[in-house]
């Protein structure tokens, strides 16, 4: 992959604090002599860490601001080449309890960057992560792109709206972008605060402290989960292709595996935590997708893109970075309130 | 239609000022002993016009206010046994030239609506009013339930996601919700202020005025219309039928007729007025979404609905109506500066 076509231009990251941005900042300082540029808000529980730039710190141009506020975005997006959009809100839990606050971080915040861009960089390319929830419960497995779009929260339907903005203003406007759907990942720089952003950090952290991995239902859900890397990989590949323009992809592992798999593995390769299965709770089992994991043949069709690490390397490569730097990512006090209402919502897939 | 059922009843309209909402109140208002809420923001060139009540303004109880303050809607929820929720900014043009005005109008406000519901009425029957517009081009026609979702534009983005809004807190909190997809709408109590809520109007505007209807590649454009009290008689349907509860419903007409006949009809129900065909601007050929029409098959099938009046007649009802009221729909200072910036954007279907 000829990731060098990206020295000598500029490049803004939004939610560049955060995992996965933050995780594709350090390959783009790899390659080196790319003017790079964050902007994160730094918003309460999203995951937006000051830890996550370390070691690279030098080659980033930092701004903590809210994306939504237009007299920020207005004056960022200037002569950029390229725009990974990776702001907003994860959490479908949150989304549930707080539907403002996730229309905000992801849609009010993206008509802003949106119309910045529209303004004042018609041409710039830019990648939009959205994710596999749009598709709610599976009608069939694996999930393509024709799959209907039925979301299970507000998160995915607010998701959903921000893809169909991308879009939007590539056909009316001729801004180049792409939007890739995104399937569980799971790596280094992921918060371990809380629990609200999917089960895969969680269950990592319990594992490691040796607490009792609790599985719905025996564990039996099948998903896909990628490796950070390889998810940074795609965005650098869409950045680059004319091809992928006005395009939406899925991300996906041709690994499926059931959660109980991934709990056991979890055990076995830290040599600590058990697991055990508890009934589903009933407004879980409500907005349960049952088995849930996604065809990426588009984006190799398109992009020659597949993921290249297994899931057992890759959760060993996950565990000996938290096993160095726990203390960064959930020694923090986290004022748990939210989960404190949504007692039963601990494992999200 | 055994309407009677709303008697005894609190029904509460959103939008109640607008076009469709102030048609319902009169409705309800003839049916009798309804007690009968309205909130209306009377916001900027939507449409709201106090005027749209005469006649029945002893038995109404108005609040003029932003659906999406939490603290005005929290108040007015309780106790409502059916919501009409018609609130929302339906200009499509409008919503690309100001889209985060249409996110608040069409998303943002809905959400307070939603979780007012959820908090202090969680087993309201809500009827929303969405658009056909969520469609897009059409693949294949007339266009059904089942379409792909496609829309092109701001507006069509926002409507679609409060549409899954109101079906996901029926599925998730027991909010007992509705959609009805409409088509172009024609009436009485419309505004003809400014043209960028649909071509209809603004024809009936101008051969009122006897101007001369423009007609973008020759009008061929073939649309189905309702008139008003038609759609009204679909929106007290859905609200008395369970069998409705999270279901999408389109509605539609089974005359469909091309732009340039609706502007003949109109030269001819008048006697004045005459019509031309100009060259398509570049910008509206990309948006323009070529022959559009619905299939009403569904709604009739489940609720027994379809439309009683044939175009020509409501029409000519549509003409009387502003012949007597012109004063009060059009002769109003408008300051049309969105018109200024999309001067090519006259006639949206």
């Amino acid at each position: 992959m000829d990731f060098e076509k990206y020295k000598g231009r500029s490049v803004l990251i939004t939610g560049g604090l955060g995992f996965i941005g933050s995780n594709l900042a350090h390959r783009l300082a790899e390659i080196g002599d790319v003017d790079l540029t964050i902007i994160d808000s730094l918003a309460d529980m999203q995951g937006g860490n000051l830890r996550n730039l370390k070691g690279i710190e030098d080659r980033v141009k930092l701004t903590v601001a809210d994306m939504g506020d237009s007299w920020v975005i207005n004056h960022l997006v200037g002569g950029m080449d390229y725009i990974f959009n990776l702001a907003g809100s994860v959490s479908h839990i949150d989304s549930m309890k707080l539907p403002h606050n996730d229309l905000h971080y992801n849609c009010t915040a993206h008509l802003s960057l949106l119309e910045a861009c529209r303004m004042f960089n018609p041409h710039v390319k830019i990648v939009f992560t959205s994710t596999r929830q749009v598709y709610g419960k599976p009608a069939y497995l694996p999930v393509d792109e024709r799959h209907r779009i039925q979301p299970m929260d507000v998160n995915g339907i607010n998701k959903h709206a921000t893809e169909m903005y991308h879009l939007l203003y590539d056909r009316a406007y001729g801004l180049r972008t792409v939007v890739l759907r995104l399937t569980n990942t799971y790596g280094d720089r992921q918060q371990l605060n809380h629990n609200r952003q999917g089960f895969i950090s969680w269950f990592i952290r319990q594992a490691i402290n040796g607490e009792t991995i609790e599985l719905f239902g025996e564990g039996r859900q099948r998903r896909d989960l990628n490796y950070v890397d390889d998810v940074v990989d795609a965005l650098l590949l869409a950045g680059l292709s004319e091809e992928a323009e006005g395009e939406i992809f899925n991300l996906g592992h041709p690994q499926n595996v059931s959660l109980a798999e991934i709990a056991s593995t979890l055990i076995s390769l830290t040599g600590r935590g058990t697991m055990a299965g508890v009934p589903f709770p009933p407004e879980r089992q409500l907005t349960d997708i049952g088995n849930c994991y996604c065809s990426f043949a588009k984006i190799e069709r398109v992009l020659g893109w597949r993921p290249k690490t297994d899931l057992r390397e890759g959760l060993q490569r996950t565990i000996d970075f938290y096993e160095r730097n726990r203390e960064h990512y959930w020694n923090v006090d986290e004022k748990d309130s939210l989960s404190e209402s949504y007692p039963s919502f601990k494992q999200i897939a």
